[in-house]
């Protein structure tokens, strides 16, 4: 094997990233596997470390390799690795986790209190190889277009935000529709719920989620939120909110629209500080609020496979670019206008 | 209004049933209403108190007028009726429960202490008039094909049961493909369902199961069901077993191709006692089992609507024959023999 | 019996009640009950209303019998009551619900569309005699002090708040110990609680909630909530927050040291809109958040006399004055000094 | 250290066990620690394999260092061990398992479906040391009995049985009063059930429940269990049976006594297939039914240490004898006798 290979790495503290040679990663521990990379994706996290947002100021510690969000084919595994072998073709949660916390200890390994990431705090996927521990990897399945699979982390974010509400049988209004609120509106559909409605106001983001399948779209910016909902439904609103876009007017109007004892899942990052009458948005009408984090290790990835393999479900409307891994900035100035879902770095 | 109507009576403590005449109802409670009876549906209940079985013989009282699954206009309206009107096209809740007993008080009136069902325990809807109290009423919607609300008695019983389980981007074993077997069928894959599996040994049965969608269709008396499903789980087996039948072997293989913390619900009821090894069935495998009565009032019709107007679920695969009131006795000679679904008459 | 009794009356749009006459109401339903009152608890409510504060002015159409706490005998029973009968002891659930919408429907009457509260919206308890419908009614059981069901509404409240977290082995922290907090420290204890902490800024109140068994006691005027609980708690946190002061800083420290995953339930009242930090309080914590109103009916009351019946639970120290009803404007001005649990009034 | 150690081996497929040397045991992984064992105690497991009944005959193969219930101090670390020191005082969990399979990876490893535990299938704590995963380390506490940390594997059956069930202010009645029995009752006092009946046979087991609090102790040889029952609760029956009894009788009786809607939860082995009138036991009631294997990773170990954090359970009338380690034979003898709680060997 070589010993050097590609990489996106962020390497100063300022707008940019750096296409560029690095040393092919070892592993480190019998429990790893080295992955040999065949597509990723960009995620609106990658944005930001490009962007050099707040956040990514605080939070990278340059240089790292990016990307967390792909598949590709084990080239090489550790020792005490029993459940995977050289030649299968796998993704993986990058959220390393510690296994020893309460949070580990009693199923929510998505809460770690010691996560690391990687692709944000240690060496990621955009590259063409990657380390990742065993514990960490999920199968590529038959019958399932491989490169869902390199998708899986943001419809993970989606299908852990979407099963968090009620819904089969129940309608759902969508608030935001990037890639995982589009795609929440297609496992919305694929799991039974009576309606969905998609408010984004953004077009290209919209119409992406009219293709996964939402029943209305609306268009904040220029239709009455509120009244439209209410009288698609007899005035009676919806009983599922699922917060995707760190908007508060999203978020207020939401709370218009939802039923007494109705859910309120919140994935969305907001700004700034929320302001909200508690009392009439949430307590007086009994309503359930549930916050987001990541994906279920490994419950939200059993449903994903379970909900491809219903055939109710495609992703392809919110795979909108393929570039090759060189031309990532291409992909990021996309995103960055508004004007693309998920773009495949191949 | 006349005076006299069509009714289907049981009459005599044997075998058979009498169309003849009968006054019309008349409402005795400012609480109900009096219902023109447009379409009914034959339960399998009907049947038995057709044939006059062991549990008819327990149960009835002669004479009553059968018949508790209907959809019809309200005619006449007490006076603190305010909800409903008269025009309101209607099907209703047979089980009239206490609202007083702590099975009532508490959100769970489907297992009252002190139900009575109309056409079974007082007079019901095989006739061209019925009362119902006005709390059991529910609307027929539009969008929703008028005919299907002649079976949401069953329909509710399927959807009770198909929701007790974990269905979404889950598997699931049916065992028993009557009409209420073969709806759930619909139900689980219009829920988003991975995989569902129908196990039923009647032929006529089986098919209905499979115009609902089912994606796997077994004869258990041809095929081994335990190796079929097995294997089409790559010996993983399914994740939820709802048992239609009430045949002891479709609930002992059930069991057998059940996933360690499965749900296992059941409908179906058995002739004999049940003989199970609990050890390896039920304890070690760490299973959930559920006892389904009726439909929860009124969560199950909320649901129904909800479902029907997903637009994933069309009903008319079990609607296998029409007849006039008067011939009902085809449509229970049909259904004895295994050929029918739903029989509708009008 | 006489044609007119005692009663409590807010009659003029101002502060202040009066103490009059009035006629003996009468049972003008089959379904009702006439109760001749026993004992009547002071609400937080009733001070309100006596206040004349912004709500009540909006609320409220004088004249009106106030009083919804309250238990008491039957002296007559309307012709369709047959649970009950006359001289049983009872008290009530004062929010008269319709049946017939989605939440009565469902289970959730407590959030009926359209409730009327007894002693606020029509004649209440404050009175020789009120009349409430027999399905609204709670049977006096042996047992227990007959006094403690004069506070089983707000009773009901912690209930059904304590419940609606994850109590037994868990750590809870309850900001505000007014009555209804003071109770949920002693339901919480009784519920196997592993450590019970109150926060309230009154010392009479906060020294109700120690008699009740919370472990321990904090004055967020003089000590640092967070830092105290932190440091109690090894930094590890609480798995729940009870949010009975509707002070925004309880809110905002109750999150600072909730465990990841935990569960905060909101029955306090704001006076303003609430200013939070979303992504950090709810959103990377993953916390679920409950809004509670009223009492679920009749879940709750069941549960109140099971934990009555426990023996490890005594209501009597939040009851901290009798006064005979005429006298009622004494407790209400010690309730308005925060120098009073629940005041009774016989 | 010594090269060699005391140990308790099951070494010939007959009746009986050998208490010997043998060689310390060494740390082959990384993330392992070694214990020298301060405390044991027998479960009824180690006296099935000094019986040799059919199940052991099965399942172990000889020669096995037997014991998986203890506590000890931590003498040596694996180089992966991180959160835990030498001189740390530790039980643990003795159940190994693969972290690989469906169930590990979604929270549920109490059903590994490669389990092996130590003491059954592997060198186990019935020694001067052993060695544990440190991944299975569960540290002793301050504020409790250091001897109960060498029960928390039968606590912990108890403990997951008992809140399976819905315990605060309900009744609960436990069949079978082994040590988990007893403990199930302290439990369910602790969580704030209503009312808490214990059936049980052996006077000593009996008596042993009733010192854990149980509110009724009834002797099913003796008195008719479903009428005492009944006749206390005044006809209702209780919301939750713990079957720990593995007896068909005290099955049938439980179900006979549980009201509907009620929770049967399943921990009980049984000696042969159970035959049951499913249709009236579990199906026209709505009976809810769990089956448990082991302990919740880890969940039921924090709630562990939270009840017994609260102060409200002793776990100190369940541990009745002490021995030395070589005088194990008596403590198999007096269980085999029914006249011994848990036996402690020091």
């Amino acid at each position: 094997m070589a010993k050097t290979m590609r990489a996106v790495i962020k390497s100063s503290k300022e707008r940019g990233i750096t296409v560029t040679e690095a040393p092919v990663p070892t592993i480190k521990n019998d429990d790893e596997v080295l992955i040999k990379v065949h597509k990723r994706a960009i995620c609106g996290t990658d944005l930001h470390i490009y962007q050099w947002n707040a956040w990514s100021q605080n939070r990278i510690k340059t240089p790292v390799i990016l990307g967390h969000e792909f598949y590709g084919e084990i080239v090489e595994a550790g020792r005490n690795v029993h459940t995977y072998k050289v030649g299968d073709l796998v993704t993986a949660e990058m959220h390393v986790v510690c296994n020893q916390c309460a949070m580990c200890r009693t199923g929510k390994a998505h809460l770690c209190e010691h996560v690391v990431i990687l692709g944000v705090d240690g060496p990621g996927a955009f590259a063409d190889y990657v380390v990742v521990p065993a514990l960490n990897l999920w199968k590529v399945k038959p019958g399932i277009p491989e490169e869902y699979f390199a998708i899986y982390d943001p419809f993970g974010n989606a299908v852990h935000t979407v099963f968090e509400g009620d819904i089969p049988t129940k309608s759902v209004l969508i608030t935001g529709a990037g890639p995982i609120g589009a795609m929440a509106a297609g496992i919305a559909k694929a799991a039974g719920a009576s309606k969905v409605f998609v408010s984004e106001i953004n077009d290209y983001r919209r119409e992406m989620a009219g293709k996964m399948g939402a029943d209305v779209l609306i268009n904040p910016a220029k239709e009455n939120l509120v009244e439209k909902v209410m009288d698609l439904t007899g005035g009676e609103g919806v009983d599922n909110i699922l917060e995707m876009s760190g908007a508060q007017p999203a978020l207020k109007d939401g709370l218009k629209v939802i039923k007494k004892a109705g859910n309120l899942v919140l994935l969305g990052i907001y700004n700034n500080d929320v302001t909200l009458d508690f009392n009439e948005a949430i307590i007086f009408k009994g309503i359930t609020i549930k916050g987001i984090n990541g994906r279920k290790m490994f419950d939200t990835w059993y449903r994903m496979d379970g909900l491809l393999q219903t055939g109710k479900i495609d992703l392809a409307p919110v795979i909108t670019h393929h570039f090759p891994m060189e031309e990532i900035e291409k992909g990021l100035l996309l995103m960055e206008e508004g004007k693309a879902g998920k773009v495949i770095l191949s």
